[in-house]
């Protein structure tokens, strides 16, 4: 045991294939059928797409999130980073791959709290990349603070009754199902009085109002729904977990979900950083090479910095859960990554963007998709103010207040304690002090 | 093998007793004997001090720096590196360790370079800590370009008589000798045609013309030489290494030396951030604790970001020397540490200043010692704009220019051939599109 | 004469007209007719934009940048400064008020260098808003660089033929002309040898190979053409200005412009310090408003302080070109607005889109686009890095280097001066020094 | 009455003269008596100084701070500002023009409030220069919150006795008397139950526990007092201004005097830009000289950028001051330029340094002594963070919170209500929309 940055040989290889694989294979259907991802598969698209997963089943990276009793090879979270670096470059990797949010956590969710019935009917085809689902949390009034939330369900003989408006509910367009989040008590604290149900998404009462896009998408054409639930009825049965019991169950989705994010976000800010660096070698102004522009090669230092000592970072933490396998001792990491990731990404990806002059403001190249996922970043799954409020209380569990008015660093103290303590061999030495 | 970010019991042990005896004999030097690191030891400071460099001995921690056939222990750099993590906390630390700059890359010239007679001189006292030394390098116009250096030694019968001014050389006052870089052909370029020299202090003509102290130092009472050689007359012997190649020579002191360097500097600046945490659990204003505040919650999340994120990327530093052994194939990331560093502990020191209110600014308390020492760390062996320079370059090794107009990624064109390979599949849709 | 920071209130009753006039009538625009603005009038859009252009003539503001000579009001440049904030948050405010760019510089060439013919046939329907035109400058492998313009015209008889590729030539695509900027004489440097060429977008030759959109349009359905002159063959009589004067011409463009461009950019920032503003206090989280959190408290201090002070220095510039009429005067001044817009715009954008949570990044709301503008801003008519450069140019030329070794401001030397000087009143004191 | 931003001949020649003046004859003063601007004159001193000061008298520059009411000319702020700008290069500059903080608003506090009796004990001296003060209210435990005050005044027959602790009383030490803020009732709100008084400084129990030195000064030798106020007897006539009444008093001293010290700052900031500029054409390094360098530039640019942007702010700030005369009127841009001050030097004088190299960081240039008064200036009168909220609050108070869940400018909403006013001339275009 001791320090060693480097991955197993077997799995590299596993890493290498899937490298070489979601560049040729997979990285080609982002720019066919951009935004279909989550279009369930049929005529050709099924035939170009099934064989790839096979491939990806053959070599057992498919679903590698999960579990060894859910069908996953139990990897464990650094390998699953290391992975996830890789699918990170290609919007369509994590369907090819059978890892693509929200359907891993809500499949994770299904797995822990499910009844058998929910499992027959939701989990397997989840599992196997047959059926999309949409976790619907956020309210327009609401955004990151649960207690804001006001959507009610209130029960009605064996059935729950749902009222109530949820937004930016993703790719609800093209679910099977819902997992809404709703107020059961509102007598109690929302944290204790909020429950899931499991909501087919052609129930009466449904109604996508808007499909809202991200910027540059087209309007009312996109994938965050705002969804009103007017008076959607759905049986006993459609409970998720117990009653009132909605958030500790949520805590579950959130887990390895950020590392694989993070690993993701630094697989595409290397494609920035790679980007970047053939065009500065191959353009020329003013007389040299953009690569031997002072301006220029600070671009390049700097995203070579951020990104490197980022990703041990996030490789650190995905060891930390291996190692402890407990949420609270990697809490702190886990929301650091958080915080740090959009940052990472916005400036590598702006300064890629700047050396390809007007061609990088374009639609012709990535840049600024990068640029609008790292704002995404720094708001979904709770906005960075927030999670910089976690870190520091993780952080200061560590210290205590001092006793006395100064600190305990402050220096006429110590310096008195010094001489105290070394005053056998200051006595004679006085004249010079 | 595979990644591990733990450090084997046995040496952590070894760590735990230095964090220990660091903060309980060692930093209670710094309060006493400020700026006196430097000045042999003689009565009572030697009585206080001997006995703890005797304990460092025993530990097996004294000079780790040195290979076995220089009586170290061969533990490498990333054991070295979290030793150093500890030992930067205190100005004494390397003394007591026996591990202080300039003196350990001295030397290993020396040790590399040196004849019998040299090392035997100089060698051992050295690695004794029984004498010390200074780099005498840089010139006043000159700066970290040695195209401009001028001083310059000419051959008289077997003597060499040196001429020229030289600026910031450390530790000169109470050095027993400089090892000096002297232009000898000024007829080559300056990386061949410069010599190393050993001249005692006391060699005439080796006039110390200002003791340039830091900012906060007295004026004219610093460690930081601008010494004029004037007509010094060195025998042939004096000469250190082969005529011509100080350059090669220079290189040796480098190496492991920012390494350590830059683990001292995480070590300062966690210290920083253990009194922001201290004092923001123990300060009230507005009617809450400042750990309260949100924004000081930034300054904790931000400053715990940066700093186990550059710890993280030192020590993989240190283990890729270890494991390559090879210059080449770390130098990238040397420099990326070396650029990272400043700025990492001046926004730590700042934020943590910034919480003790008007405290923070007085001499009572270290931060704006640091805030400084931030500062000469952005310009000591080199300023960040030239380490940029060299980051970048290593970066750009890895790249090819393109050979047409546009970027390989450039979307038009990737859209073609990806419509290419998928044309089976895309044919009956291309209503779709 | 002296300082004063008010508009005399004659003008400022023509600006609050032109606020609520813009808000109520022209800002309906941009939502029902995105992206048309440069698309000829007719039909209905005929009858809802040419009354309002009436009204804009009434008051006296219509294409205010124009001199009485060419029809304009002579206001100068900082009246026209205050005008363009207003016209700055509306994409159809410029189209309006008769002072869209590419046409008003276009204009000014035309107006300076045209011949009768040419100005018979271009500039009047330009100035009134009847024609679009086009600025063919850039050229995909040259961006800022002119001396990587490829693009040639040779003479053959009475004509010029051109060949080449130019890039980014925006609204190629509706407009009636392009102004080309080719090589005429490559045996000479190119701010000598380049000519500019009237031709008319219907030219046999003048390819449109894509028309390429900013992020967020439609693929190769945007206003930024990318043109291949193929053989174009125009008449000697389409040669503008003199032969190898096209650069001389193309400053006439960009005087009074940036200045414009950065008050518009002004009024946009603005608007999204109002939406930030709104959001703050419309939102409750964690028990509180929004705007009671410290760090939003810090987004809207920060936003303000920027907006302000850039707004003072913007006017300052434009009060410069009034008073010197003189462009080497104010060049700095040009240049460093240039240099501020685009951080100014993203900073307050970035910070208004974060507290709108998800809604933020949607394109439900204008921030990505302001986003993206800054972008646009930071490459469109040169990059900042080379804005810098000639920032710091023009500041340098106040200075003189020192002559010895050490700077003027070298404390021991100043010191011993001071000494020098006070020698009568320190005699005394010595003791004490 | 329209924008000028010139300053009228007249009093420009005033400004020229003491622009001449401050260099020739105050800044030396600064080489040679540092840290003695706060002892009273005597001796050689005196006669070394007291022409100076007869010199301003006689260019009615002397203590322009004070109205005519107490001989001061009534310029105005704005003017004061370009004075203060010319006086912020020398620390020993406000003592010869008569306008030294604190002394200047100790003394219109005395003017506002005192007696006339303490007028005629204080007041005059203080505006002639011939003795000093100390204004006592921060306390150890208790910041910039007047809520953590403890010390405490109690009515003992016609005297009030004193005890208590107050931190960073700066010039205590030299000071005649000290301002003291005590509570003298403490069951209301402190901004109620706080009162003023005018204590001796040798009157007994007024104990000097530490003479604090900020960063770079020897230890226990500074200039901010820690005092124990131990059993201070003081008569009632020592109480300033009404009982209670202490906090509304102190807003007087706190009105002009943040833009002097913003323009002093400026001044300084100029002065390191003046350095930056002449080192880099005078420094040559790997080829060219350092005004050559990209990233040379950039620090040219960035700084000639903030600064001249922020010199604008202060001085329409300055001007608003005189222009509404209302404090409530300008309270936000006060806080404004207090929040940017410290940022401004803090970036320009680094920079600077950098370009310095070694000699950057020594106490031979001044660099870091300007830094440090960037932190400085960043804690006292209230921390940045606590100006940030002021600035919010006051920006705030222009804008109202939406009815509805949407904002203002969700286009949705924006576009429906623009179809709807243009709908005439929509309907035949439906097609295209």
């Amino acid at each position: 045991m001791s320090w060693d940055f480097e991955t197993d040989p077997e799995y590299q290889e596993k890493l290498d294939w899937a490298d070489t694989f979601v560049r040729n294979e997979v990285e080609p259907l982002d720019l066919v059928w951009e935004h279909q991802q989550f279009v369930p598969l049929d005529g050709l698209r099924r035939k170009a797409i099934d064989p790839l997963k096979e491939q990806v089943r053959q070599q057992g990276l498919w679903a590698t999130h999960l579990g060894p009793e859910l069908g996953g090879q139990g990897y464990g979270q650094l390998k699953l980073a290391l992975l996830n670096e890789i699918l990170g470059r290609s919007s369509w990797a994590p369907i090819v791959f059978g890892c693509q949010a929200p359907d891993t956590g809500n499949a994770e969710i299904i797995a822990h709290y499910g009844t058998p019935e929910q499992k027959a009917r939701y989990l397997q085809p989840l599992l196997d990349g047959e059926m999309f689902s949409s976790y619907s949390m956020t309210e327009p009034q609401g955004g990151a603070d649960p207690a804001q939330f006001r959507t009610r369900a209130v029960k009605d003989g064996n059935d729950w009754v749902i009222n109530g408006w949820k937004y930016f509910s993703s790719n609800a367009r093209t679910a099977a199902f819902l997992i809404v989040m709703v107020v059961t008590d509102p007598d109690v604290p929302v944290h204790k009085g909020t429950s899931m149900f499991l909501v087919p998404t052609d129930t009466p009462g449904v109604e996508i109002v808007r499909n809202v896009g991200l910027y540059g998408e087209p309007m009312n054409d996109g994938t965050h729904a705002l969804i009103h639930y007017n008076n959607v009825r759905v049986p006993h049965e459609a409970l998720l977990g117990a009653e009132g019991q909605a958030f500790a169950a949520a805590q579950t989705r959130l887990g390895g979900g950020r590392i694989h994010h993070a690993m993701r976000t630094i697989g595409l800010a290397q494609k920035a950083v790679d980007m970047m660096c053939e065009r500065v070698l191959s353009r020329e102004t003013a007389g040299s090479r953009l690569a031997d522009k002072q301006t220029v090669q600070g671009y390049i230092a700097d995203s070579y910095a951020q990104l490197a000592q980022f990703r041990l970072f996030v490789l650190n933490t995905a060891w930390k859960i291996d190692k402890y396998n407990d949420y609270k001792k990697v809490r702190k990491d886990i929301a650091t990554a958080k915080i740090v990731m959009p940052t990472v990404l916005h400036d590598i990806a702006w300064r890629a963007m700047q050396v390809h002059g007007a061609l990088g403001v374009t639609n012709e190249m990535p840049f600024f998709r990068m640029i609008h996922g790292a704002a995404v970043m720094g708001l979904a799954d709770g906005p960075t103010e927030v999670h910089k409020t976690t870190v520091a209380k993780q952080v200061l569990r560590d210290y205590e207040p001092t006793d006395g008015m100064w600190p305990t660093e402050w220096i006429p103290q110590k310096q008195e304690a010094a001489r105290a303590k070394l005053a056998d061999y200051l006595e004679l030495e006085v004249g010079n002090q």
